[in-house]
């Protein structure tokens, strides 16, 4: 006999990844009841925030029966019943990858190497996240299939190109989403929706079965609601494969948690302003910096004058566009279902680059691999402000700088985690990044999970009832 | 009192090296008479073989007197004595570092990583090695400073692009040589000119210092006149570099020999002949096989139907070309001292190549580290000739296959050795190559000296008297 009355949706739906993991296990919650849910909200919430581009509810309540007869019987996977999202450039077998552009996509053969982990570890697939046409985009305003609204307020950008993945996790439509982070995608978008962000180190997840972008740069990324839950989705995710060319094996388990609070060295940059951060972010940032004076341990300015934001982001841009060329020469040469003039346009800049062009573009990630390793000879972490901004209102112009601070470690192949900093005048969040050496993906989430529970009482994210 | 005749020339310059460390280290020879005899066979013989382009009599005597001191005292380096000779494309502090390039060179700032390396094990350096112009070739017939001829017949190419260096060791001009090899230009040189070859696993010699090709292809390159001499300098050169990008911190160090015999699996291709390698060159490689009944186990054909040797090459090419466009600005536009027209040719074919074009170029090479996974898990080693044929007259036309059965490894980032597997109808040698999977070098070279024990009783290489 169970005394306790159900749990309330919203509860459901503001709870994080492991309080559901807690629930499900003392059977407090059930995977069915919990998928309904999270799919009744959808069918309210999603027409106007337009964070999914395709739903299959009646597959979802059917992987939702089987986790509850899973949980039941007491042989579960490590996410048994999660209802999670997934962005709309990882192949589902038998769905189509339309990786947001328009024109019929044949279903996919077969499950990206993240599908099928996350199908053995009994996640419950809700369906497949907005973005940006072709990834190439951090608004996810995107020409074919619309907007996607920022859960915080309709009309303004969830970022991107990730975004349909960070509103659905802010606005509780989704317990956690893997989405994608080749120069900032998946991290803009949780600094503008208020969502906790990983890009892991380069190699740590297998990016099969997801549409490659720049394959130097691409990283599977995660979203969530806390930073714990991230670490658990990071560790159902990451792992070895074969069929993945950029996949590595570990020398060793990723780094456990060993920084001892006071013994941080915390790398700042000299100034914030002149790498084109906005005053009002600064502003944010440095009252967050003063709430964690333990946690950061001791602050060292780092010297990034050999660094030119604008120019690196410049050169994976071209790495990109260089390698969509070929990847989307179908979909550019669909004159049924254009691709846009804009995204057309972006391509052809590409397309007039040479290929010694391209090689010294290539370089740039070598520079920053040797920056990194001398950064992170002098300092542990480097702190900084996610985006130079908070979100912007849809339908204008995306500022240009939107990846400045993010592509850094997208260069270098390094763990970068996102978690909400605070907030701007206009009650936007804004997110504050922490970037640490390759392979140290478990302490960044450590210190990330420390630095949280101070800056972070209340969430960020504003579940919508 | 020592009553043992002093060594004959000769004999210095046919030892191996692992011979002549045991001959320093009883005293039974002299850093000084080493360097002394070396270098008057070089004074006799290099105007007419042309390995060297360039020597320092006085530093290296000055070396070699150092290096006397040393083993006098007692407190020795690993190749204390030992005359040693460079290709041309590894920085050397206060020397020019031409690359096989015409015009006047300001002198290299800085050692390279190998340089400095050799340096403090107290190697003692002859000089600098002939080399094609720019490294983009497999000939040594370098239009400014004259074609390097093969030791085994004047007027025929010692191969390329570190030919100085093959013939060096090759004429009992070095005891062993530092080179490089982006797709194949270690080897080719190795197989042509009779001696001992190894591209080590990519990243693990720094590559710093040394004039790049294509970074994801380069590799230092080790020639010898054993297979022992190899595992030797691999030893004193690889190691973690901070500095270079691309090298690599090993999960555990090279694997060291753990093979059976018996209970090898080798894996052949299916038909030499249909990928370009002459009828003469596959008779002696069957003939060689035939001589390896238990050293080379289990042997499996391995499938390399997907696999296109020509269009891989050119894609490992166009890579080499289009950084070859910056990294050789300079000296593409010094009309002073015009580069050939052969080689602006070469470089204008990238220039005309667009930046996508260098998108799919470079996924070939994630293509090919797919296909070395898979292989590797089927068979141990791979074995094949070196190249598809034997060295050819000079002044000619070079073969264009040269490449095709080296750039796999180069390709995969996998090690290869060349070892000297019989002599063609002309009496000129051909190399037998062993490839790995990565980080299987120490495995790799115990099982090539046990198949050299075999296959070549007599030394292949004709030191010149």
């Amino acid at each position: 006999m169970n005394f306790t009355p159900p749990m309330a949706d919203l509860d459901l739906r503001r709870a994080t990844l492991c309080q559901l993991l807690h629930w499900l296990a003392i059977g407090r919650v059930q995977p069915q009841p919990l998928a309904e849910a999270y799919q009744n909200a959808i069918e309210r919430i999603n027409p106007r925030l337009n964070a999914y581009v395709s739903l299959t509810p009646a597959l979802m309540q059917e992987q939702a029966a089987a986790a509850q007869h899973r949980r039941r019987d007491g042989v579960i996977g490590r996410l048994d019943g999660i209802p999670l999202a997934l962005k709309d450039n990882f192949d589902v077998a038998g769905w189509a990858t339309r990786t947001g552009l328009p024109g019929r996509k044949p279903p996919a053969q077969e499950d990206a190497h993240v599908v099928a982990r996350l199908r053995a570890s009994g996640a419950v697939l809700i369906g497949k996240t907005q973005m940006d046409e072709g990834a190439l985009g951090a608004a996810t305003d995107n020409p074919h299939y619309g907007p996607t609204h920022n859960p915080h307020r309709h009309g303004y950008s969830a970022g991107g190109s990730s975004g349909g993945a960070a509103a659905a996790v802010a606005a509780g439509l989704a317990v956690v989403a893997v989405g994608s982070d080749s120069l900032g995608s998946i991290r803009i978008p949780a600094s503008y929706s208020g969502v906790y962000a990983l890009k892991p180190t380069h190699g740590e997840i297998s990016a099969r079965g997801m549409t490659p972008a720049a394959r130097r740069l691409d990283a599977v990324g995660l979203l969530a609601r806390s930073v714990d839950d991230l670490t658990v989705l990071l560790q159902v995710l990451a792992g070895y494969d074969a069929d993945d060319a950029r996949s590595r094996r570990r020398r060793v388990a990723l780094s456990p948690p060993d920084w001892e609070p006071g013994h941080l060295r915390a790398g700042l940059l000299p100034d914030l302003a002149a790498v084109g951060v906005e005053p009002e972010v600064i502003e944010v940032f440095e009252a967050a910096l003063a709430k964690l004076p333990r946690e950061l341990g001791e602050r060292r300015t780092v010297d990034f004058s050999d660094w030119n934001f604008a120019r690196t982001r410049r050169a994976g841009l071209l790495l990109m566009e260089s390698e969509m060329l070929s990847t989307f020469a179908e979909d550019l040469a669909d004159t049924e279902h254009p691709v846009s003039a804009h995204f057309r346009e972006m391509l052809n800049y590409a397309a007039r680059k040479s290929a010694a062009d391209y090689a010294v573009a290539d370089r740039v990630l070598d520079a920053a691999t040797l920056k990194m390793r001398r950064l992170f000879a002098q300092v542990d972490v480097l702190v900084m402000p996610t985006t130079p901004q908070g979100a912007f209102p849809l339908g204008g112009n995306a500022p240009d700088s939107q990846a400045d601070l993010t592509s850094f470690a997208s260069l270098a192949g390094c763990p970068a985690v996102s978690i909400p900093m605070g907030t701007l005048r206009n009650g936007m969040p804004i997110g504050l990044q922490l970037v640490g050496a390759r392979g140290s993906d478990l302490r960044l989430l450590e210190l990330a999970a420390v630095c949280a529970a101070t800056l972070d009482a209340e969430p960020a994210y504003p579940v919508i009832a």
